[in-house]
């Protein structure tokens, strides 16, 4: 028995998690639960934490925190999670700052001094853009968004720093407008663009080649957007090398009990 | 004696429009009383008006309305003006749909039938950018603002009809965003932009030579963005062929007493 996309767009966060906990539902969560924030996800050490939220307080576009929960304690209140161990599809474990191996749940990695944030996620405004006609062209085929490395440096805290990680959408003049409008209004899901046009001037190469997500889909005359994106961390806990972090795998995300609404302004 | 750019930004409309009456200010008013809704003209026989009103309300970027006048009266108390007659310092008169000369006072061609509308205009977001700290290339340049008749065509009411006209102001990729982003706040001043990047996809041949205003100030990597224009009605007016229209020269506006943020959202 499996669910259709419009069943997985009515569902509800509650749900979405129960069934990942279950393992009934292991893919990636674009279009899924329509109208709640999606987070990113980053599980530090304690030690690390403090120099991390300070990070994410000096690089709000890439890093708007949702959420931050105790030391030690998987539950997540204000965002309706239970068990932050159990309720990604896909985690990313990262050893010394290197990622390692996805893994489907978090029960053997966890320790008292873990302390998790989550971080808001574009998928959010996606949706608005959806709701106001606008095509979004990597869900319309069925893709994940193209993500690059700029050459935009972060503002660095303690030993986390490194590039700007950006998404990229591409629309007609008029639709990049309004895009940018519509984003804007939602700071917790990365806000306006950081960029459009000339994806040199940030640094980027070869846009038919992202560093993570799928090639992108860009038709004749077609403006590139980019947007900070919640991979941003993942970079500068590269950089931080704490000796345990865990993030979700990209595209997996944690589907919050948040409404989208509610991370406007 | 003669006030600088700081005294004219700092002057008050009524006062403005006192120096304008008695001939003690003749030029444009770009810059001048900064924080104040500047106004487009637009003038026309009783007979015409109703059909003027509908087209304005179908084309609200480029004609949003911020006031009307009663059937010959020269007084517009919600905008602080006492004489519509005087208090702009270049009118330009259509007899029949055709620019003749322009004029600096209306007194000799006032009727009893005529109806005036004061329209948006840019320059109020204009003053919204600079506070932003977004350099405005023409100001900056001390130019009139470059226009262009495009080939979208507005929604016609009754015999007014016609193409859009835009103004144009070019930006780095991060400027042009927040400049949209800013603009969107203020709808009575034409609100965001209705295209950006290639000038050719809206109709505009050679983006060097505009139709109305001064050459354009682009510099390399800056991004041409294109905002509805109040010299729009103008073209509509010489559709419609009114007996007698009056409108402002362009680049010299009503000042009114409104305030900027009060056009805002």
């Amino acid at each position: 028995m499996t669910d259709g996309p419009d069943q997985l767009a009515h569902m509800k966060p509650a749900e979405v998690r129960k069934r990942i906990r279950e393992g009934r539902l292991t893919g990636p969560t674009s279009g899924i639960a329509a109208g709640y924030m999606q987070g990113n996800l980053a599980i530090l050490p304690r030690s690390h934490a403090g120099d991390f939220m300070r990070f994410c307080l000096r690089n709000p576009k890439s890093c708007p925190v949702l959420g931050v929960g105790e030391p030690g304690d998987p539950a997540l209140p204000s965002l309706g999670v239970d068990d932050i161990r159990t309720d990604v599809a896909r985690y990313r474990v990262f050893r010394d700052g290197v990622a390692g191996a996805d893994v489907s749940d978090l029960n053997a990695l966890w320790r008292d001094d873990l302390v998790t944030f989550v971080l808001g996620c574009s998928f959010s405004f996606e949706s608005a853009l959806q709701r106001a006609g606008i095509t979004v062209p990597h869900i319309a085929a069925g893709r994940n968004v193209p993500m690059y490395v700029t050459d935009i440096p972060t503002r660095a805290a303690g030993p986390f720093s490194g590039p700007l990680v950006v998404s990229m959408r591409a629309f007609s003049p008029a639709d990049a407008i309004r895009a940018i409008v519509l984003s804007e209004r939602y700071p917790l899901a990365h806000g306006a663009p950081v960029h459009l046009g000339d994806p040199a001037r940030i640094g980027i190469r070869d846009i038919g080649r992202p560093d993570f997500g799928d090639p992108p889909v860009i038709a004749e005359g077609q403006i590139p957007v980019f947007w900070a994106c919640g991979v941003t961390p993942q970079m500068a806990i590269g950089a931080a090398r704490p000796d345990l972090a865990i993030t979700h795998k990209p595209g997996f995300m944690l589907v919050t009990d948040m409404l989208a609404e509610s991370a406007g302004v």
